[in-house]
């Protein structure tokens, strides 16, 4: 278990089978091992199943894909904040793309969070929606254009002001939220260009978990992470 | 790892801190000796952070609170099929009420489990809701009445006619499907009038995650179950 | 206002712009007219905001899309019966591929749908499903596969097969409830194999809103309905 | 057909069966009543199936109480805003508590009753929350701690500081984004108090359409409002 810096490289493992279960932990090694060599933080936002193991045996920030606004008691399959945290989660992914949540859920689920230490990464796919995550003070926001996600069209090169708008109405609405460049990263070039722009650092899934050579890729975005920033 | 047998006792664990990481060993252990001294079969379902865990270091069935109607690859913050059998799970519950699914999802989920040998508990609110699951072919079907969970108040003495309009149902549209008694629950007696009203066993949460000494209403319960099938 | 016979054509005018407000009232005008020449039962399930205009105009069941499994009172933004039933409507479909809904949630709107008269015609993408449907005891059960809704694939020529394991399903496990062919209806021959098959008429959208001369393909359709039943 | 000015009493006429369909209708001529009689703007947020009938008869205001995001063409059971517009409403509640709604939707919903020139009310709990409704840039936030809604407690007495801090955001984030008192209102005091407090006006239900005598309440109501405007 270790905290969030920055430059941030944050890798959502998602349900790919190459990032499930003992595959998850292998990858959740080189992830230590990249973050070790270069001093860049790489956390991995793991599926439930998958906390306790990689967080008890890989010392690197390990977070929740998502959790549920409820307390302690009668709840059926869902993900409560405090068995996370026990399982050693530091912090959480929220309202991802993949899992969008109701407005009021986002809220109550940052004081949640909020409550039990645990960092918050709320996804937003535009900058009015930034601005809004932006309003109720999580810890950062990574911007998710939906057409970008998993496409391979870079967002720092195709859209950037996507990211330039987003850092801009953070500093606006709330300058403690961090902005981070949430989809279109496909090279080590994207993540120079999205921290030029003022964000610091990238939240990533299939550009690494599908890589062929995911040491090599997470290698090189770390260390031009660490001379952008 | 060990697989389901009847008469069953299935402890839902749901999100209380009584039966939440660490806590939640203890109790499978607990669920584990009055299963080894009575033989009967006592499966714990837990919260998909501790399924590993539990699964790892007790022999007694482990199930799944819920599982998603996904397959690998882009989701995020989803329950696998595939990552709940890795960490060691048995089985599943679906459609609990407190994670009410729609039909479709239910049916799906069905598929995805026996693809991947999981046993399928589904549970119903009212015989005919059993009836439509028993369709659907799960293993077996939890009948409990929402007026019931919780309550202190006995199906099998105050409504023992919900128990035995679900048998006749289950019978009647897929006899293969089990019925399970699965609210109302709260003494060995219950656990005896269920299983003479046609049931195979119980699904339980409060009254053992709860209770002062779970052990020894745990034994009590699997006696009286073993006895009266 | 008027009740549902057999065969029926049942046409889903979803939220088509060809089918929104006034030109959903023209549409429904077609469908009494071509009702009257031919006799055969057409009804019109539309958007609730035109549910009133039509049903006050037009001598055909009209149905709504949906209604939500709530009482009168504190609710806001929902389809409540009572002012479904109101406005005059005769019928509902419950649980339509662009809506899927909660297996619970099914069972307690058709209990209130039947509370207060009106015909329920729940929707099934699989027959496995139509058996659950069935359970539940609505007056009928449409088969939509998803890959065949607006497919231009006939699901009579492409997959005769699933109407007629539905048919079965329906009358093993409830003959009561009347099946109807609700996807892949792209031609009056499709109709034919569709009653052919056992079910008593179609559930259609695109293939009628869509048409350049809906009025013609309604009568071919009503036409060989009548003297294929 | 009218648009919409301030102060606003906005009266949400919800499920309630003194509000549907011809009562509805009855309740609508009385908030016309009051209207011309005080000209202050009262608007009715009525359920989709009065909509049409309402607007046409009855010169205020008329809102929906929800529209979905969704453009026109395959989608059943849903509201589309053009069939709203068509209809003849001016305008629809967005988020209310009891419809919650996902960040990402309320963004396009409110995008999408811009393009049609709909008037957009977004409902939020807390003062942080209707912050994060301002950044999307609606009409409208009414404020509506849940614990008050149909509480009969006053939010203006026991709870002026949300009102305050409310204001206080809303004119921090965005500040032309008006802000509506949007629960507990029971009195004409209680639209006063709100008003002095920075309202402009007041999002009301049960206090209006469950009132012996609601034409009365309406009129203190909209005097107090014309006076402390």
């Amino acid at each position: 278990m270790s905290q969030v810096t920055y430059p941030l490289i944050l890798v959502n493992f998602k349900t790919y089978l190459q990032s499930s279960g003992k595959k998850a932990l292998e990858l959740a090694k080189i992830c230590e091992k990249v973050s070790k060599e270069t001093g860049v933080c790489i956390a991995a936002a793991v599926q439930a199943t998958d906390i306790r193991m990689i967080a008890s045996s890989v010392d690197i920030p390990v977070f929740a894909q998502h959790i549920d606004p409820i307390k302690p008691g009668s709840n059926t399959g869902q993900t409560l904040v405090q068995a996370v945290k026990e399982a050693g989660a530091v912090g959480t992914l929220i309202n991802h793309s993949e899992k969008r949540i109701k407005l009021s859920d986002i809220d109550e689920i940052i004081n949640l969070a909020k409550e039990f230490n645990l960092f918050t990464c709320v996804c937003a796919s535009t900058p009015k929606i930034a601005g809004a995550v932006a309003a109720l003070e999580p810890d950062c926001c990574a911007t998710e254009p939906p057409e970008l996600i998993g496409s391979g069209i870079s967002v720092s090169t195709a859209q950037p002001e996507i990211i330039t708008a987003t850092v801009d109405i953070l500093n606006k609405i709330n300058p403690k939220v961090i902005a981070l460049c949430g989809a279109g990263i496909t090279s080590s070039e994207d993540v120079k260009i999205a921290i030029e722009l003022g964000t610091k650092g990238i939240l990533i899934a299939s550009g690494i978990v599908k890589a062929e050579n995911p040491e090599k890729i997470l290698k090189d975005m770390a260390l031009i992470a660490k001379s952008s920033n």
